[in-house]
């Protein structure tokens, strides 16, 4: 049994206490939130004590590793204290928001960053891993798109604390394209509106976006966005290759479909959002990393994981301003010698 | 170039005229039908001239062969006398709504049989042609299933004097399933009832079925039949084997399909009904019927083909009547005695 | 906490054990099986106790329920000892192979019936729920489909011991009409063969079938079955009414879809068999049980609903044997009568 | 009766040869083409009389419209003959491989143009022509992708002398962005590489490539190409907007599916090429131009759509080799100017 701690209890928290709660080899031991009844109605359901501070959850003798699901300014600070403490870390995205701590805290915590898991939870998701197999059998690449569409845009106050489209929502897709993707994105274009919502607009984010990321041997993959989509939650994959093209498709609710005077062959609406769509990989994400820790090896993906994804972000923002391409090592020794 | 004449100006002959009228080896000579109007309008579009009456139009030196589409009563006496005039003769199915009629004719015009071609124009669709092919690789066949589901009922007055649905709607089944089948089919189970429409029960007929058909070693073809699809006019096959299944589906009218807060992938309705869902297989059809005649080969599917559709028909109307499997060979003997 | 006494320790039996452990509502308090080796795998990995026999986990104070999971000639003295005992039985089927036995057990247990439910799991199946919903959307109802092929034949001792193909595998099938039916079936009409294996024959039984099943008001269900389908576990349903038509297709491992020079669009083969097919829903059915017994209510599916389909199979085999319509409600006096 | 001569006998003007016989509104009357041979074959399939050169053929009197399928760089010549003799002209595209020769053109023909039909053939594809009809339902429109991917690479020497990706495949599909979206394209980037040929690289081109075409108020089309698909000929389109999600997939040989031991649901490889792919539309571009002519009207897409087209193949080929965005009016003055 390896003992969990729970920092943040928001929505993402309370989906990483139940899973801890039904894993036969995990249990939750202490959870701490400043909002005391979020951590009270966590414990409740999900077992655990609460703690006084996230030091005190941290540092509980029984905690072997600490799950950080708290608002994005905290991870780092938590991070290291966790880090610090001789515990395995998982770790929400975004690391943080402003690359450049994000780069220096790599430089600072390099050591002991072998015991952090990243929480690109879509990696985990089944369709997406067969996608990833039988990518193989494709022979030579050609190209790759994810579509990747949100049912609702967000509150604008949360758009204006988000870090704009490209470092909040794309970001998975960043993360998706690097884990298909034989070799490393070396060029990122992008471009961007906000055609969906005026809300957007105001706030200076962008909510319809197409990047391209190009690696050195010129393979490309195509990330679509879009903050509405009236029929669900829409996350689609496509390669082409030598020898043909692989989709995934969307899961739907049911395998349906209805003959009517207007259509035929209609399916179900999508899934609403994330926590449908992807429940089954937030399982297999906890799951990895606790096999991790019981095997004593570094969990995957890995906080390098969640850097080369936010200098993706950080490219992909400059691209759509600039209107130019952007060399992504460029940039990144730029900003790390910041 | 093929001279025909055309019996019949209704809604099937008036396709037959276009499409003779289109065949790069075939011209339009005579026409007939007792609506003088009916024929103006076919000679102003597809060519010929007028006929005073079916036996001019046989008759004449220029014609080689004879379209009937001329109402069912009238069909036997007129194939009887362009066969004794030496033409080739195309002729819409059923041969006869008197089964015993059509027993008695195939006795006395048995030597002239070889130059009939029924007017079963589905074995020509490319789709089904194509399944047909395809069954030939599904290792021993294990079962086979028909649905062919009309958009609307017809009017009543032609309910009463359409012989019924099996002998009217069902026959092009029929002959889907000897097409399709290694073997002919030796037993008949029927179900069906009234259930679409009023109208149908006071016209004694019914407007759903069931109809089984087994062949002497255990294969069975099971027709699924509906006077009414909401969604248009619904023409599919499934054929089960030892390496697999194989399905016809519905052509549509184009590859769109949408996704919308109430459904996603949804297709087109169907097309409307036979003349837009068949438009190939009466060009076909034709083609075939010349390429007989200009190869001096027996057309097919044949006027025993239409024979043997219709004793399919006979049993299921009495196999429905009586609740019980009946048996092909002995009522054809039974009938044929008569 | 309900505690449950799980009877029998084959395949179902453990699907049960295992999904007794992990409901939050139950817990496993004895296991009986002749073989102790059996009981021993399920106790370490599910809980609870051995006992020395039947009697002894039935008649124990801290049983609520039994699940019967036992040889099918073992149902009925194991169901009259349960209700004896006071206790709830979640019965699996056929209740017994012997429909005399049947009958005269649902008269003499009568009082005692509305604490058991019958182990027909595919109505908990969250696609053929949802398809049961829709199916009032469709208007008046003209007919149903339901295609169930097994992926490969049983063992030909299994099928001596079956009681034949309309017993053994068409019963799920016969419940599943029910299940969806707005009316009971009246008559049956069955057509057969042994087209599969050879074994099949060997054994007197069949392997390929068609059953359709007609209510009073002429609606009628066609069933068909096959024990072998290459691709997989093949359980589909469709039907047609007023307003169009309704399928449920089967689920699939993955979303992921194939374009090659051989063909597009191909998805997964289907689900291997029914333990992954139906996994979901032998955890519905039994929290609809443990619901049942905490609510005090009639569980359901029911014994009734057990005996109507067994007299369903029981028709479908002779109305197969003896090429005719059989009448339910007289079938049922009359071996009721016997 | 229109007459048309035809200028040109490879496999393009062999197409439209046929056309013109088949239609009812027009006629073949003149033929030219250098190879004499190629003439003959066309004048015997399809009527018409051979020219001695094109001036000939186009200054008959019976000449009212000149089909110009003739190699690219004889295009302008022939069109400026054809439209100074009075004739309507129809122009396969491109006008020229020189832009600034086309802009020159455009200035110096202006007065005639109206009588000119560029062939951007896909314009007229029922399913495209659908499409854009029901993308006005979708309300705000908030993106688009054209998939174009063709089926092999042409050969290397084709490669020279064809322009480059861009502006020989891309073409068609700068063409179907300006028929699909509501505003005109105002900004290019691309992103393109050589992966699937040698050949290609080689010959200093590229073939695959994502190009993003944005309008001022922020709408962007995604056009993907690649000049391998293993499957078949790939043209597919999906627009998002505010009510939902639109789709083209591509039409298919036959409806079949196949459901096998590897693979459920398997449709038919796609059609081989474009010959095949757009065959109605070739028959309904030219009966657009007749319709044109017969009702004195401007033919759609007129030449102004190949200018436009062509410029933003232009902007592509900049966009890509300088890795920015590209203003297509900057260019367009530019490029005017020069």
């Amino acid at each position: 049994m390896i003992g969990l701690a729970l920092l943040g209890c928001g929505r993402i928290g309370r989906i990483h206490a139940a899973n801890i709660a039904a894993h036969p080899k995990a249990r939750l031991v202490r959870v701490f939130d400043p909002v005391e009844a979020a951590v009270a109605a966590v414990v409740a359901r999900c077992g655990g004590r609460p703690a006084a501070d996230a030091a005190e959850a941290i540092r509980d003798p029984e905690v072997a590793a600490v799950v950080i699901a708290t608002p994005t300014d905290t991870h780092l600070e938590l991070l290291a204290e966790t880090l610090e403490a001789g515990r395995w870390a998982f770790l929400e995205k975004p690391i943080d928001l402003d690359i450049r701590r994000v780069l220096a805290a790599r430089r600072r915590l390099a050591p002991a960053l072998g015991r952090v898991q990243l929480g690109f939870n879509r990696r985990f998701d089944p369709h997406f891993r067969a996608f990833r197999r039988e990518l193989r059998q494709l022979g030579r690449l050609y190209r790759l798109r994810i579509t990747s569409f949100d049912p609702e845009p967000p509150p604008v106050d949360y758009l204006r604390r988000s870090g704009g489209l490209f470092r909040d929502m794309t970001i998975h897709d960043f993360d998706m394209a690097r884990f298909l993707l034989p070799a490393e994105p070396r060029h990122v274009v992008a471009v961007a509106a906000a055609r969906v919502d005026g809300a957007t607009l105001m706030a200076g984010d962008v909510d319809v976006a197409t990047v391209v990321l190009e690696s050195e041997d010129g393979l490309s993959a195509v990330i679509e966005n879009c903050r509405r989509a009236a029929y669900g939650y829409d996350q689609r994959l496509e390669a082409l290759g030598e020898k043909g093209l692989l989709q995934a498709d969307n899961p739907r609710p049911t395998t349906l479909s209805r003959w009517h005077a207007d259509a035929t062959a209609a399916r179900d609406p999508l899934l609403p959002f994330f926590l449908e769509r992807y429940a089954a990989s937030y399982q297999a994400e906890l799951d990895a990393f606790l096999q991790a820790i019981i095997t004593d090896a570094a969990p995957s993906p890995g906080f390098e994981d969640g850097v080369r994804a936010q200098l993706l972000a950080e490219a992909a923002v400059v691209a759509h301003g600039e209107g130019r391409r952007v060399d992504v090592r460029t940039l990144e020794a730029t900003l790390d010698a910041g």
